[in-house]
């Protein structure tokens, strides 16, 4: 396609969000190009004060405006326990069951060799520090069941051990809603292995 | 979700693209935050340049840069021929194809009475002067194959009926690689009545 240079330089550029490969890119650019300048420019400024404007949490890790962090505001949280995760988005779902009060942590890498990814980018010592100083009884470690996830929870289970904290992990089981004629083995073997009696 | 205030800006900004609904915009959103400043300060750039960088072509509508419009460019096209489309986007679709060398007209609009988009929203006064000033012997209407896109066709054919100008409309048919029986009952139709003799 002989597009306009800014064109295809808007087309590449919107190539760099996730899962948006050149058909989908060239949909929005489309669309940009439609758009009022001062829509543009808002776009623009948007983009542009987000390092200014969304930070993470020096405690936990999580994203926070310029004001306190949410999932740290003492009158909000249970104290005595925290939510091990990947990365800060986990902490908006897993919050957002009601399910969970306690303090996270945002680990912010999963062990991954083939990525480079080894022991000493998963920092456990700000981790050890907040078990500590803040007294917590249980760590809940939600991570991924992939072999990344499996990999990480078994190394902070063995580094972390030794701590007077309760390790826990996410169940494994049976998505809601699902029929078991579309669950995988491996699902049905870990949702058998940890089957509860009803009451 | 309680989302920092900017983040949920960020992604309300996001949904405006086409296509992207609150889950697809979450990802980009989430996806930006990790990026490097000086990555979101050069996506905003060249947002912010697009109505600077890209213009439409006063004479057929097209989208072109800051040099002269790749369609019109007398070198590289047959002049004696005008291809009538919806938007500057299908331009590049059929000069993809290499089936065509002649010019172009964008209507930027098809008739839709529900939209409000009715003959005043589809000037034809610039297209028959070009036909008229140019010497042009056909006009291809290439529009859609929908209620709007026939519309707009018959439109087009008894406003400039007239002129000494022979009209003809893209082919309707088999897409290429298609099996019958996932074609619907109209396209079969179509491709009957517009049987070709083999050769």
């Amino acid at each position: 396609m002989r597009y306009p240079k800014h064109l295809l330089k808007v087309i590449e550029s919107l190539k760099k969000l996730p899962g948006v490969g050149t058909k989908s890119a060239e949909r929005f650019a489309f669309q940009l190009i439609t758009w009022h300048p001062a829509q543009l420019l808002e776009m623009a400024e948007i983009f542009k004060e987000i390092p200014h404007k969304i930070h993470s949490c020096c405690e936990c890790g999580c994203l926070k405006g310029i004001e306190d962090c949410i999932f740290c505001s003492p009158e909000r949280r249970s104290r005595g326990i925290i939510c091990v995760i990947a990365s800060a988005r986990d902490a908006f779902a897993i919050d957002g069951t009601g399910e969970y009060k306690g303090l996270f942590h945002v680990l912010g890498n999963l062990l991954s060799p083939m990525d480079g990814i080894g022991p000493e980018q998963i920092n456990l010592t700000k981790l050890k520090a907040r078990i500590l100083e803040n007294n917590i009884q249980e760590l809940v470690i939600a991570l991924d069941s992939t072999l990344e996830g499996d990999a990480t929870s078994l190394y902070i289970h063995q580094e972390l051990g030794a701590l007077p904290v309760k390790i826990s992990r996410l169940a494994f089981g049976l998505p809601m809603g699902s029929s078991l004629d579309y669950v995988d083995g491996g699902t049905l073997a870990r949702a058998f292995s940890g089957r509860s009696p009803m009451r």
